[in-house]
């Protein structure tokens, strides 16, 4: 995932154009990605998709013919979405167009202008504040023009059709953590699980933010009655403990799966209605079943949306303990189910089946006992294994290597279909 | 309603008579009031209205002639209700008719004998024990008679029959807080909302404790079902932060507009079967949708029935602060409602209408926006504007707010009548 | 109390055999007792009643001819069930049939192998380490035998058919807390109650763990429907206070009783599927209203299961404690009910009743005039007098005490059948 990230990282992202489609090119040499090209124009529920945009080179030369900002050591420098400009001003017009931080001087802001018209340039504030009084000259050396929306899509099948959705947004330029972390970690997600036997099948969606989602549901609207679960995945190599944001629905089945996995180590948040694009498949007229997994969210670690969110932001070991925990949640979600309890009068004598100890009176070592006991206490076609991890606070792979055992023997069957 | 309040604090007030009358007439001078008189004997509920009480003079003279106890010093002195009496005792025997405070041993306690009849005097603890053995004449100048119990009431009409109903006791006699902080409130609240525009129409209630509001339910009882919300108002002036007691149900609207109103600074408390004329309205066989706004309650400050509950227990900026709670509140009752966002599917792009800052990229000074996204998110014609308040934590106005943009711009229409 | 646990002390208790007739024997001296015996062989639900065990002798013998270890010393030396044997060997093969805590070096371990066969000893560790190398001599005088498994039964019939069920295990030799404690408890409290007007039925179980209430409820799943309410005793002389375990169900009548009864002093856990013989009654298939009272539970305190477990550790004030607390629970458990107000609009006028005091005014002194306005407040047919207990504060006593008051007035009747 490093070597993903690294290569990833100077590339030019935006809302479309070819910085996204180099990108998705890229993670195509590790999954069979299909990418999508949605013509400018097309309505998308409530939008249009916007012209395509893309970008050459753009800088600020000052009155000494020095350049103050150039594109080419970041591409940071420009406001996303610019439309071209080849211009002489004074430093005070131009100063309207310059965006710093002033509270971060060293630091280039991330900023972008995507349904209003206009340019701007991005640059520290310290470099804003040594800029001398005259004519500069700016140029940016770009073109917004009909053309499309690109979007990579991946579908691993499963037993079932029902879908597990796994979105995480593709339109950042050079920011790290913000998003280069969800990329990298969808994508080792899915060459992994491209092997596993599930009985789910497998979305992903490398969409880029708002506008992105919206063309997909619009265009996938029909389908969405086979999204089961879902996950936004963003910001997961950065600062912090794993936070879990609630879906608008708040009990869905990714809830309780998030909630339990991630344990007291991790943070629960109820859904609120900003944040990425969970937004979208939560917005009332879909209410899809769908969580959020970020370390620290959006706007809270000083980093972010900044040119401080760079590769020493995500540690490797980061992005492989995110790996592993999406795996343990999706793992809960596929092996979930109701079972029912064949021997529900009374315990059935688990000693005779070799599933008990035989000496009594002893009261360590029986954690394997406990979660038969506990399966066959809840399993009344009622609960799910879930149910059971939850209530007696065991991991749920002890839960189902239990049902996994009482079932071998005949004491479990599942519930009907799920 | 500082004068107000003082001007009201002389008057003898009870149960029934002419103190009553006079205070009603004075409260006539700033609204409307409309005086109602209900005979003595009249059956209401499972009470009868008593016989009517008015008090001319009362006192008691010392064995050396001298008054040691007179009712024109302050009306608190005599018994609530007492019987005539006129007559001579030795001071073993009038002790049986004497109530003081001995922790207190300056204030006089207020003491009533509505339903019971008897006389008696209150009077300081100290004054009691410096009274001399001998023989001491009493005399109660007053009249026990069939005549009427007097109320006053409002209705100031809104746009629909629909009620809120705001009560008052007006039967404590010179008490401030107790209950001329009330009586103040009350009246004021109806000088002013008299003026604007409501859904609901506002019925105020001046009534004496407990058969007050029996009267009034008895004689309007096919009329209850308009009362859609209600408040009972007392010790609003006192020390303390505001005390929000819950409806018998617990959930009432009025409940969840309170809590919102009051938030973190109030306090707020279950239903319990005591207190004020609550204890009526929420009775099982009624059961109104009423809660109760005061400070410190009953019996939780010192000053509580007796004569140190003048006029410097009720700072008017402590009045005034309890009106505008008190609006505040009926502000959310009869403007709140359900609404269905237009465009469910996605959010809505509302920068194309001018709703949404253009630049993207920053986290700050949002809260318009984020107003506006909550109310698009949660209001699917299930949740109403109070919904959107309690759950997002923004403030009433703050969401109504919102939703008025959205409904200007038609991305929001009200959910059928309320 | 006292008496009966030290006259039962000495007896050796297994699963079946003469020291639970015995024992059974001695308990009917109490409450006339019956007992049950069913025969080896007997299918019950999934288990077979096993063959009967009775043992009169056993000892190892040292090198020297010395025993090392002598059931006459402590019937806990010889692990429960054991085959009978009559061998030598050498202390390397003994040790493979010997158990010690080698964390408690001078107790005596309680083990049992009622479905495996074996034989065993337990001894002090500090003893197992004193033992010579050499050859031991080992004699286990039992027999394991076709017989019967015996239980013993006792319906304490009230004014109706329903049940509360009291269960208590009998198959634990000299363990006095583990338990001695229930067995005592148990017996006097039907000594007691046999006297007194009940509407429920009572019906008493001595049996021995998990086999015995599996062998009852296969012999008498007919009957279960009459049982409204359960309780197994365990434990109740020893070290800390109460614990109550909910049933499986949660918010069973039981389980809010004893909520109610313990209140803050008392720890109240949720039902797990390990502990005592509500594991059976609890099973899923039968989910009996049942919970469970202890002390310090199973494994909560060093003695448990070892020679400590002697009479020391049953001080009778805590027996005596105990079988209060058990009858307070019994109380709330018979004597609840749903009642309805019978002039709910409003108050009714206690006062005319001689319901209430008659001079106005004061705060304090007002208990209960509160447990009477609180029944009548709640008893509206939905709410029985423990959720009036509960909603209030008040004990439960107390609140039947003001409706009975209120009954014997009229102003409430019993809602329909319980």
């Amino acid at each position: 995932m490093q070597t993903l990230v690294e290569r990833l990282y100077p590339i030019c992202r935006s809302l479309t154009g070819d910085g996204v489609r180099e990108t998705l090119s890229i993670l195509g040499e590790h999954v069979p990605l299909e990418v999508r090209e949605v013509a400018t124009g097309t309505k998308v529920l409530d939008w249009t998709v916007p012209r395509e945009w893309n970008i050459r080179d753009a800088w600020i030369e000052g009155p000494d013919g020095k350049r103050v900002v150039d594109f080419r050591d970041s591409n940071l420098h420009v406001v996303g979405y610019s439309v071209p400009v080849r211009a002489r001003m004074p430093l005070s017009q131009l100063r309207e167009h310059l965006h710093t931080l002033p509270e971060r001087r060293d630091w280039i802001p991330y900023r972008t202008s995507y349904w209003s018209e206009t340019w701007g340039f991005c640059l520290p504030h310290a470099r804003l504040e040594a800029l001398e009084e005259g004519e500069y000259e700016v140029c940016i050396d770009a073109t917004l023009e009909d053309g499309h929306l690109t979007y990579g899509e991946l579908l691993l099948e499963g037993e079932s059709e029902s879908e597990i959705l796994i979105s995480t947004h593709v339109c950042h330029p050079s920011l790290a953590n913000d998003n280069l972390s969800g990329l990298a970690v969808a994508t080792f997600l899915a060459a992994r699980l491209a092997e596993r036997r599930r009985r789910h099948s497998l979305r992903f969606l490398f969409v880029p933010g708002i506008i992105g989602p919206i063309t997909w549901l619009a265009l996938n609207e029909r389908r969405l009655g086979r999204i089961r679960h879902g996950l936004v995945l963003a910001l997961l190599g950065g600062p912090g403990g794993f936070v879990y944001k609630r879906s608008r629905r708040g009990d869905a089945q990714v809830d309780r799966a998030s909630a339990h996995v991630l344990g007291t180590e991790g943070e629960l948040r109820d859904f609120e209605p900003w944040g990425y694009d969970e937004r979208q498949y939560c917005s009332p007229g879909f209410d899809l079943p769908m969580g959020r997994l970020t370390r620290a969210p959006h706007g809270e670690f000083p980093e972010y949306h900044t040119s401080a969110d760079d590769l020493s932001l995500v540690p490797p070991d980061r992005l492989v303990e995110a790996l592993f925990k999406v795996e343990e949640i999706l793992d809960v979600l596929d092996r979930d189910g109701a079972y029912v309890n064949q021997s529900p009068k009374g315990e059935p004598q688990l000693g005779r089946r070799g599933l008990f100890g035989s000496l009594g009176g002893a009261t360590t070592g029986r954690e394997r006992e406990r979660a038969m006991l506990w399966v066959l206490s809840l399993c009344d076609g009622s609960h799910t294994l879930l149910d059971v991890a939850e209530r007696s606070g065991l991991p749920f792979a002890d839960v189902r290597g239990a049902a996994d055992s009482l079932a071998e023997h005949g004491l479990l069957v599942e519930a009907g279909d799920r």
